[in-house]
């Protein structure tokens, strides 16, 4: 039986001012720094121990990473940094606050943007100062693989050839892994994970920073999955990210 | 011209009560933690940047990048973190006071302990606690490639594989890397680099926390070498280094 660790990044400084952040690199909170911290004193208190981690290239999954293995002792962890975990990309809603953007737009469009499985927000320009294809963490990228808007679809699209290709084989030879990533992008595994179906995918949510826990068999079919530390605390925190979109 | 910048870590606590470490995961002092900050805004202001970045397994230079990367908003590096850019190992004498054990044994002898090029301390016993075989983090070496004790020689002997196979052919690929990494193993670099004597080595230090910056030609042939910042205070350091060792 293997164990795989998800832990969507503590509170950053745009989940506080409710705003649409996608592949924008903000950082976390200080709020975000204690769930971090917690994270990572929660996974040593119950006995939890890894090989290898991964996590974006965005600063506020690299820091809950990094803060978690220190209360771990584990910063010498071989840690693999990949732009296939980031954050969906919000397309010309990066940026935006979400609140005013229901107000603008409707919160059912909202939702739409938010949760439909396959249709993405309105692209940004490929000459807009906020994307990315400027950035040098992408320099290495095919200019088509740097997202101008993500649907959901698309993000799992681009997550599951780094599960398919190292993830799930470095699981299968015996390594325990822990991931540091973004709603959507443990959205996209927790779906292929589970096999949820598109429409379900819509209504799942996940809390800042508390590890998700998987338990796999051989074939990396999941067996068990769960929150640790408490779970109406886990469950309220995926009710206000779901909330997130009221006007 | 490539450039090439090594850090040696910040101050350590043992650094600070001037104990022998090698391999002991000591962390950073207060001073060890601003004095990694200063790197990376040194490098920043000075306009570096990096491709990918190397460290040891060792939490105080893990942390020592960590904390100038993020000063340079470059936490999202690639990062390797590689046993051969560790510490030299002491030996029997890690965890000793270095001036207790120039009263005890002699300033000369420790003296030749601490920089005679090749006669190592007096070995850990394979069972002893401090010992490193234990620790996962080294799970994956072969026993006799966790040493009991090194003499810089042996220390060089471990580093330049990692150099060869991997930091030099990034280097020629036209990545620009940060190492951040130990007082000896930066010796071992730098003793290859410049050509530097088995009798003239002995004399070199390196301070905590200053970049060293090589300029490297297309071969890899050192043009120029410096220390970033003020020079006098990375010279008042380096003597503070080399007079550790006296009762």
């Amino acid at each position: 039986m293997h164990k795989l660790v998800l832990i969507r990044h503590g509170e950053s400084t745009w989940n506080l001012e409710n705003r649409f952040t996608g592949w924008t690199d903000v950082d976390l909170t200080p709020a975000g720094i204690e769930q971090a911290v917690q994270a990572g004193r929660l996974l040593k208190a119950e006995g939890y121990d890894f090989d290898a981690a991964y996590t974006s290239v965005l600063t506020r999954a690299i820091r809950t990473l990094h803060l978690a293995l220190d209360e771990m002792d584990r910063l010498w962890l071989p840690t693999v940094k990949h732009w296939r975990l980031n954050e969906r990309h919000y397309g010309a809603l990066q940026g935006l606050n979400k609140a005013e953007t229901a107000q603008k737009y409707g919160e059912s469009q909202v939702m739409v943007w938010r949760r439909s499985y396959d249709t993405p927000p309105p692209a940004l320009d490929a000459g807009d100062a906020r994307g990315e294809r400027a950035d040098p963490r992408y320099a290495q990228l095919k200019p088509e693989e740097v997202p101008l808007t993500e649907c959901l679809k698309d993000t799992v699209a681009r997550v599951l050839p780094l599960w398919t290709e190292s993830m799930a084989p470095a699981i299968q030879a015996g390594q325990r892994l822990v991931v540091a990533a973004h709603g959507n992008s443990i959205r996209a595994l927790v779906k292929y994970l589970d096999g949820i179906s598109d429409a379900d995918i819509v209504g799942l949510n996940i809390p800042n920073g508390i590890p998700l826990v998987y338990e796999l068999d051989a074939s990396l079919q999941p067996i068990r999955r769960y929150y640790l530390g408490n779970a109406e605390a886990a469950a309220q925190a995926a009710a206000a990210v779901a909330s997130q979109g009221k006007a």
